[in-house]
């Protein structure tokens, strides 16, 4: 979705301030230059105090104050945190789940398929949505929030199985059979001896259970964006807070709970919230990764609803690094920044989630540091927004595959094995300075992108597969890696030659594969040797020339081997290939090794098939797009605290904060996590 | 209370051993000099084999043998654990916890608000304290034995807690407000809606819910203590076996669980357990800090009613280490050693938790080092016992700070962060031998003492932080950490500038706060920089020169900085600070750091504010205190397996050990795990 | 048993097959030279789909195609997996254990005691065995597998719990006493008051509970032998397939939940399955250990029912291993190698438990490997099976002594602590090609054995622990450890000096213990001391000479000490110690340490007490035996991937496989994972 402006504000609940200061803090707000504010989400318990009984004035106070400084508001359906006295009247509301029954107090722990639930949601959302909805400054909704079925698994919704599983298997032989549920006696002979499915020791059943309720998702999100678009204005925005896989303690990768790319259908705008390291581990890459994911649900810019300003404490920001996430994003595609949220809170679970205020309400080194962000984006911001991306790299993601990782997890990788082997193809993308989009599963025709990254595709079916030997046999490049192509989308293995189908375009095939020991790699690209030979690095070989958690014995049948493992048993196999087929070819990895040496083995087969790198190196990002004024932009980042000097290789154009003009071979010095924006003139 | 002699012995169960020896074991008790045994607690199952059917015998037994021997009794009601037949007849008044139902077989996980359980309670107790309470041996009465809630949070005291709070808050809306539970929907719009507490994603109301908890066992305690007051004779003391917490593997700090300012209030006497490491990790600091904790809520010697023998296998003490703890205890104030326990068990959980005797009742290296303290005591105890300390130094003491760092708690310090950074002020005034008092946070008038340690006072009503301001402006001075003053007794943070009305006093404030990483400490004290420049040590600096675990980034208004952070982000930003106020002052630890460089900050403020440091350093402790014979008592303790050889600073005296004329000025050679007293001539 | 000629197979499930291949997959066994399989197992659901309707057609055809491709058939009972219909039938199949009610998905969770389970268990044991009993290519039975009691504990085995006590003591205060059950009030003073035993903290009974337990599964066994043996022929065997504990992740020792020796009762011959490392991580010891508990059951040749093939993800064998494998458990006295499995799974929990057929099931490298070894043994099997072993070490075993050291268990070593002692007694046996048999604790003549290993036997009767002073006394020579002769059948430690009654034969006494820092180990024996001297090596030193885990402070009666303790405050106390004692002699381990110093102690001792070592080391495994032809074979194994060049020492003889002779004094070279077998000519 194009804006007018770029939105800048911050998550605002009047609701939890310890005194009432909402003018004064729509007027810090107006004076930081922020223009939009998200309200109303997760105050049911506010806005409908007892049952069927309403509050809005918290709503119609900061509706009016907003109006008076000049910001535009994004309301949010309240449904994800129910009141007390809806837990009071339907205990049952709270979800059972794999952990047992939960009791109230957190927030998203509800059945979303309780019809209780559904009748209270749907009516709260009525009266608040019609209340507002003729605001001239709303001007979009979010429907709940990180929507997920919650783990539900009570016995009504598994009664929604069983039926959503014989609909999907009219013959319960065939079933059994899809499944593999004669394995230790677990056969289910007919659907009412269908057991508690928590138990199951079947990943295929367990799998499908997971898909099941990343369904129930789908079909949530759907509902309620029926019941708000009956509401809303033509200019009003529908979008959805998407989160992501959390396994590494902040926004991962893929989201296992979420269909993204179904879920997203109904909604104008793709919106998301990403939250990531700082500090020293500042990077930058959840920034571009997750960004990736949500500007390819709808091919078009995205929303930031939330991200940190000081968040979590242990995120507290360095001098700069507020600002440069806040350009990343919109170099990214995003057309807003929002906090979460605009100030700390007194009571409760997120008391450390800090916002842009700190619990004193000063104006802090933060919100100064916000105002500076404000100021230049009156400024230029229209020279920001609406940026447009045409990426040659696509990277191919599948929620299934996750979910068969997770079930059949390498030990060393944990449940987010899936993630893991996704971010370090992307982070090594990302460090490469190679922008890419993200494609689903789903898809079939990769043909717009000249190379398709495909990691760890453990559940594919057939014609996906040969769609994937079929983009290379018309020319594309794809990179994929070991567990890909191994079982069909029950988690079933294939029981032919590995892997199914895309061995065609690889060319190679291996039936064993274990856990390395002591394995090293030995390369046997002669480009690859010749550059480590010439940057002899006794410690880069100790780290990079090694394959670590898990390593298929791979034989070659038409494909190149790039390197082999080095072990007295295992020499014979290859551990990287590369396979001409057709007008393209395909980049294999058999094992995971050190991201420095994945750098070495994707430059050498990107450069060979035309992919031109630029010369920038991490903690230098470059990020490109073209503006409003059909105009290249090119932003140069510096991720680090020491400063950084480049040489400056693009179209000559105008630095928009300092006016400077930039040619092209020009040395360029970055401050420390600063940046620079180009526009060509 | 004062005594007449210092108490010596064991608890002692004749029912649990595996044949009658009951006279042998007293001959050998009265042979070791023990004095005292401590009978009848948690023997219940043995006192009313069945439902209201009763058998004394083995009191009986155990009085009358006693009696022969010489020795007196402390009598234990025996209501910390319930007898099978009471589980029986009802199985409810096993707590339900935040973990579920509890089932039989532990001790201490009764619902001890049931009212089934007070009855039967009640039965027992008025039994068996009227069957002995006339007998002349027995001196006094121990209470339960370190009661505790047992988490019980069950319906009926999860509806005791709402009335509870009712009365507290008459107005829901302010018990909303004060509470922030608007948050995440939490809101309780009328009593009724109550959610069931174990849920609740609130700190305050989590907290309040400790509180309350911790109120549950004072009233129990005094329930007690007035039943027991009907019988007991007015020679016969009352008092209770207090624990600490155990957030080490061993005694450590401050209790969570029991308020023990208010649930001593009823006893004649404070008593207590304490465990500590032994064999290379004896230091000799548990049994000063956790005696502090409990000589100062009588502000009078207390009992050591337990304390190991050979205790837990990993604690079997080195030759030595018995007699120098028996004499440190005594030092610091208690008027008894009692361990738990005379013999070794042969069945059951504690088996390894060891007594005086082995499971083989011999004579062993124990039990002849006990022999030697009971000597030892007969010779010179008189001169021993009742020692009157007067201290200088206070450490303020919270428990509701604790719950509130707990429930928000720095993650590299888990949930027992308040007694960590205790123990960091505490085990360095030990290490510095600066003996202490403790003050509990119900207090307000700190002006009997030099010097106020506070540490994370994070939760602190106004009057409190009132009080601290008063005590430095009228000349105190005081030593406060992070995380003071930051949130009211309801664990709300406060909303204006931090540190919250203590700020005055110090002198500084900030709004942000982090957790370090590769930040240092740059020292800007001159006397510190001078010392570490003299004391150059390389290995030292590295280890010292660090913030650890988290950090406030503390701006100075009228303080002065001692430290500041070493890091390019950070350095505007002070990490210690000390300020002038009135006629005191205030020094602020605004992160930890290693206890070395406490130690040296700590020495540079003390001395500068007057306060007299004694040449002696750790592992060599010196404690003090006034006999009844009016003589200044000197302790000198070696708490390491290398002989010590220190210069006797101190009033000329007599080594009442050896009889020696100890003068000041002269060298004196302590053995390995040994110790010198002396008496003022 | 004997057996005709070695069986060489897999289990093979059709049931589990993607497609019908039944009769290619047959064709290929053959064609590898196996001749046995093993069916039904786990399968019921497919036996039996509804209550009361059976269907064998898979049981059918693959006994057809077996007989047509010369196969024999194991049929397994199925019942440790229960079907869909039952659990929805009579859920409360599934056992309440001390976790909780299980639900249905995993195998092995039901109560065995529950009548219903029975009835149905019994009625398709008799269906299918009546429908094949008579097959001539049937040779014996497996009844259900690896069986436990699934830790039983609901209302109903709790309560023939209390059943089997009142039987055992009929005086209820001889059970409280014996039990101790005063402590803690845990008196149980009549039966109807027994508590729910799942929550005791009396170590005594939670054992006892672990003991019935064991009986539950011995009687189980005996009852489905019992309903088998109406059916089988006279030449068809009856086995059951034990697995061991599985502490260290693989198959490790004395399995705690099941009484081999009094389970195998009922046998015809015993069986079991191994599993252990593999690649770098192969040694040998697992195979041996195991298979010589195994052995000593029937004290006769075994059965190998399930082995790896592939096995789990880091077992995939390197080259040579699976061969090396196959003839190491030979070479033990198995008559049998079965791989679990023959093909890998499409679906569910074990699909990456590897079989000898990939997913693809085209013929790998396992495949490859394991036509060698059918080839071979079609070549010379009738020279390796039914090899005799006549050993002259024995180690004594003890299941309570295991529960006993789980139940207070010594922190280091966790609730697998008795097998950690075990282990680490037989490895070094092992690496010293010391061959040896295993004894029960029921046992009490080891006369023909001239020694007796005994790690820990915590829990013993006084008329096993003079047996063993009769042992010694008689000439025998006995090597135990700390921990020994400590309690009783309960687990009532014993109250006279230790260790009870053994203190004769061993000359010591103590009665502390404690766990080592920092405690070093100082060698007294003269031939030891020089060992170390002449062999000075620092960093073996290092590693060496310390005391691990636990040590007892042993003082010597008549004991001559071998090793004290290195430590200021513990150096009087001994370590090691030896005793003669009549005829014999025993040495006693009080600490643990490193196994290399265990080499050298046990060498030494044993020289001295006569018994011959050869001058193998491991890596190279010597084993040996006397084969049908009354020859005596030796094995010599290479477990390392670096060849070994050793000098043959014994009788000359033929290399079985080369047809080489191969004569006493001459040197050998055996390749990496490779052996040779010499029988005597």
């Amino acid at each position: 979705m194009k804006t007018e402006k770029l939105l800048f504000g911050a998550a605002y609940y009047s609701e939890y301030l310890p005194y009432d200061r909402v003018d004064e803090d729509m007027r810090m707000m107006a004076e930081a230059g922020m223009n939009t504010i998200r309200i109303a989400e997760s105050t049911w318990s506010t806005l409908e105090p007892h049952d069927n009984v309403y509050d809005f004035s918290h709503i119609d106070k900061m509706l009016a104050v907003a109006k008076k400084h000049g910001l535009s508001v994004i309301i949010g359906t309240p449904t994800y945190a129910i009141p007390t006295w809806l837990n009071k009247k339907s205990p049952d509301i709270l979800a059972l789940t794999h952990s047992g029954q939960g009791i109230y107090g957190h927030r998203q722990n509800m059945d979303i398929t309780h019809p209780g639930y559904l009748f209270h949601c749907e009516r709260i959302i009525r009266k608040l949505i019609k209340h507002v909805c003729n605001e001239p400054n709303v001007i979009g909704y979010q429907l709940d929030n990180e929507t997920k079925s919650y783990d539900t698994a009570g016995p009504r919704p598994q009664a929604m199985f069983v039926e959503y599983l014989k609909e999907k298997y009219p013959d319960i032989d065939e079933f059994n059979h899809e499944f593999g549920l004669d394995y230790w006696s677990n056969r289910i002979n007919c659907w009412e001896d269908f057991p508690d499915v928590r138990g199951t020791i079947n990943q295929s059943l367990a799998g499908e259970y997971r898909r099941f309720q990343r369904k129930l998702v789908t079909d949530f999100l759907q509902w309620q964006a029926d019941i708000v678009k009956e509401y809303a204005r033509p200019d009003q925005f529908i979008t959805h807070n998407f989160d992501f896989d959390w396994s590494k303690g902040h926004s991962t990768g893929v989201q296992p709970e979420v269909d993204h790319y179904l879920a997203s259908r109904p909604f104008t705008v793709a919106g998301c919230d990403i939250y990531h390291p700082s500090q020293d581990e500042l990077t930058g890459a959840e920034i571009t990764v997750c960004g990736n994911i949500i500007r390819s649900l709808k091919k078009d810019n995205y929303l930031i609803l939330e991200t940190e300003a000081q968040g979590l404490t242990a995120w507290l920001p360095f001098p700069g690094q507020l600002r440069l996430q806040a350009y990343s994003h919109i170099a990214n595609g995003s057309n807003s920044v929002m906090y979460w949220h605009w100030h700390s809170l007194h009571n409760a679970i997120e008391s450390y989630w800090k916002g842009v205020l700190s619990h004193d309400f000063s104006k802090n080194a933060t919100y100064m540091e916000a105002c500076q962000i404000g100021k230049e984006w009156a400024a230029i911001g229209s020279h920001l927004k609406n940026l447009k991306k045409k990426n040659s790299i696509a990277v191919l993601v599948d929620n299934h595959s996750l979910t068969g990782l997770a079930q059949f997890e390498i030990p060393s990788l944990g449940s987010g094995g899936y993630n893991h082997v996704l971010r370090w193809l992307t982070d090594t993308l990302y460090q490469l300075n190679l922008e890419f989009d993200i494609v689903s599963s789903y898809e079939r025709d990769f043909s717009d992108y000249d190379v398709l990254v495909v990691p760890s595709l453990y559940s594919a079916g057939e014609e996906l597969l040969l769609a994937l030997n079929d983009y290379v046999k018309k020319g594309g490049h794809m990179i994929t890696t070991f567990k890909s192509g191994f079982s069909d989308e029950q988690l079933k293995i294939y029981h032919d030659t590995q892997p199914h189908i895309i061995r065609e375009c690889l060319g190679i095939h291996y039936d064993q594969f274990t856990y390395p020991q002591n394995v090293g790699l030995s390369l046997k690209d002669e480009c690859l040797c010749k550059k480590y030979e010439d940057n002899a690095d006794a410690s880069l070989e100790a780290a990079c020339f090694k394959a670590t958690d898990f390593m298929e014995l791979v034989s070659t049948d038409t494909a190149k081997v790039i390197a082999s493992y080095a072990h007295p048993s295992r020499k014979d196999y290859a551990a990287v290939t590369e396979n001409e087929f057709g007008k393209g070819s395909a980049l294999y990895l058999a094992c995971l090794f050190d991201s420095e040496l994945l750098k070495s083995i994707l430059t050498n087969y990107l450069v060979k098939n035309g992919v031109t790198l630029t010369e920038y190196v991490f903690p230098v990002i470059c990020k490109k797009g073209i503006n409003d004024f059909e105009k290249e932009l090119t932003y140069l980042f510096n991720y680090s605290g020491e400063k950084q000097t480049i040489t400056y290789t693009g179209k000559s154009g105008i630095n928009l904060l300092t006016k400077e003009t930039i040619s092209n071979g020009i040395s360029v010095t970055i401050a420390p996590w600063d940046f620079i924006v180009i526009e060509e003139i």
